[in-house]
């Protein structure tokens, strides 16, 4: 019996495969994500559903949906002051494609800027799983870790804001939702030392992230999460730069500029 | 009367201000967005209205908000077939951190990927604004003058599904949802046509792009939305990536290239 | 006889390549560009050489090389004017890597910015394949076609440079490697009449973008020479943030930014 | 005396600029780029003089540039294994511009792929700070720190090559261009020791990563200068993806995706 050479192929390449993954299996009129048929999910999920679904693998109960919704909302906009928004504006005043405005603003989130969430779910989750003792105890832990290293504690203190607004409410909200944890008692006992002792407060990462870590996020996926939050205004503003502003505008005068170089006229040998 | 520095400072920074933005006022202590406070928004406000708020500048209706909440769901994800899912990992496997692997990712919707929603938005829009008549007269003429030129329509067809089981439900959300206009019409008008004589059907973009033009979104926003909707999945699959594969894993055995270049061997003079 | 299994793979393989490329053979310890052992190129190779020999194919004249150098030094730097070393910068500020950086400046280059080179070349390759006639009349049309549509011609005229340094001198060395073509006698031509009737000279775009293409480049690489040129300097920018100003800058005050927007206060419902 | 509006304006700009540069003066008809006209610059400096003058500030000397130049040559391009280079490719399949391939291309050099330049630098570069000793005392500390925490020494070892054919003809013009000091001794002194162990050699980062070091470059520019010479490479590719290959090809058949999710169909509540 002589074996085709397409069922060759096939049992070598499935035997071998290139990609393996568990988000979606893709079939010809047929899209399963995480067990839901594409189909039932349009319609019947909402938007928060889904992100909780796609990177935790299983749907949220109803008061974590709510609670995520509030999450991806609180992130929403901060105007011009962000630089991921200058940069996604800059670049949409030279004529760039919106994918490469969003793109490249995405690349200005370094880890000074929405790095915090990150670092904020990672020094709560860590500072519980490596420290003993009660929260009081872990908070004073992680205050005097960062002091020894000169640190700011990430999640803590805004550069415009004294009391974020946004902080706040999250935190009325996790209540409400009853999705408030260990990582959030932690943060707010961290929020009372260093109030009492410095006037500071927790900002809107130190509220997403204590939220994110009590519901189960890997501190991984933090600047994940705010870019699903904040993509919606990065493009606002990039259309709002492409159809209020002209092109390729000046955003700087020459005499805005101050070169400080060699001015001593050099000559090549 | 000495006039202080600060107040002339101020005088001229508010006489040419460097930039200007009607999304958020930013002060220290309040945002306001589209002339809702923050605080306000945060735990009232869905997701898909912030996302309509942000960037039509107004609240949907509610049957606009469960409308785009599908249109963002259905975006969701497609494994990883897409190359912008095949670009955000193999950078995620170099140990990129994640804002660059999404940033990256995003690159990859060039004009043949993704650019679909927003060309068949723009088909549409224009099709309704240049071509007088009846919806099948409107129909006829941009099916003739893609023919003409050889090209296909964007919106209809696929390159996995001849039945895209993710547009017929769409369609039926827009219904239930009072959101199926004059673009959808005519979508669904061409799409007669196509089945007809060459048996191809509507596919993702075409719903999403008719819908999104019912729902009064500009053509040169329908890529920022597929955004929307697609960054938690590339979020996840980098996710994915870093989790469970090795890093800089190699994707192609030096047997699987072809070289076809120059093979006779060259010498520097 | 029984075959292994690996030399099915391999047969497969072959037969089916994911990837084919004439550029570079990759085998171990081995490696042939264009035909050259690259332990030969290094050493013997000068970088320009090896910039054609990648894009083109093979080794340029001397002259070609030397003109290709010239042209590579003269897209140096330009301070911080350029919107993508200023969004390069931008992302620098906020912590983000050297290849995010380098990376998110380039996607400035949209067609405002760093595309005239490409749309000289476009203009001047398709201006002389399209139009009959001599030289004169040639420009004349690409002036008249262009003054139809209330267009400028790219590659004449500066936002800072009334007489661009960089192309006078870039002509003059093309006179001096006798690289001078067809391209170049048409930019010049053009030149004379914008001169004349509105004081309009040519710049670095258009004296590169003639230039390269009386080399024989295509247009479509217009950009992507460009951006080799361009690379040290964005490098040197970043690197200048990075060392030399406080890390996450406040580039504006909020006192420099103008809110345009709503200003009746909202509620939700 | 009346003092005009326009002079406050400069003096105040003049006293608080937005940007600061050493390495480029612009004014109106006039580059001065690290005291050097830009027309002196053209036809009279090689590319690799400067790239040194932008990133150091100043000359290189004639046995320092031909260095350098070595150097640039040697990163030219390893065909289409590298995932930027793959990653550039997917993007300019799907239609993106030549910027956004090149810029999303520069995404992929994560810490694991182009990051063993930088690293090798750093590694190096502190070994002679941080120990004391002769050069073999300081190479034995530097694999034995390694090895106590598992982690391979970058720039030694090749993922396809035993003997990188690049290292050796780079360590032999380094000779010739006597450009060898205490990093590349401490260099080739590792390799001694990894050859008669393990039979490792360097590759072509630790070859490149010494050489720099000793020309003065400090290792948080390494990547940088990786990059300017992969440019002309991933352009290369981009444009052959563009010209030989159909849009949008498919990369994976569907039958090379391996699924390994939930197979347990579910529903939405």
């Amino acid at each position: 019996m002589a074996i085709g050479r397409e069922t060759i192929e096939n049992i070598l390449k499935l035997s071998n495969p290139k990609w393996k993954t568990g988000i979606t299996r893709v079939e010809p009129n047929r899209l399963i994500t995480r067990g839901y048929p594409q189909e039932d999910l349009i319609g019947n999920c909402s938007f928060p559903e889904m992100v909780y679904l796609l990177i935790k693998g299983e749907m949220p109960s109803k008061n974590e949906a709510k609670m995520l919704e509030s999450v991806l909302v609180s992130f929403c906009d901060h105007g011009v002051t962000p630089p991921s928004t200058q940069a996604a504006r800059i670049m949409a005043s030279t004529g760039s494609p919106m994918n490469a405005c969003v793109g490249g603003g995405l690349l200005a989130f370094g880890k000074h800027h929405a790095g915090a969430i990150e670092n904020t779910m990672r020094v709560l989750q860590e500072g519980i799983k490596r420290y003993d003792g009660d929260i009081e105890s872990i908070a004073g832990k992680i205050i005097s870790s960062h002091r020894e290293y000169g640190e700011k504690i990430p999640g803590f203190g805004h550069r415009y804001h004294d009391e974020d607004p946004r902080a706040s409410k999250l935190i009325d909200v996790a209540r409400k939702q009853e999705c408030i944890g260990i990582h959030s008692e932690l943060a707010l006992t961290i929020q009372s030392i260093l109030l009492e002792e410095k006037g500071i407060r927790m900002n809107i990462d130190g509220a997403n992230g204590a939220i994110l870590s009590d519901m189960g996020f890997d501190w991984s996926v933090g600047t994940g999460i705010f870019m699903i939050g904040r993509l919606p205004a990065i493009i606002a503003h990039v259309h709002e730069e492409k159809t209020r502003e002209v092109p390729f505008r000046k955003l700087f005068d020459l005499e805005e500029i101050y070169y400080d170089g060699c001015d001593e006229p050099k000559k090549i040998d």
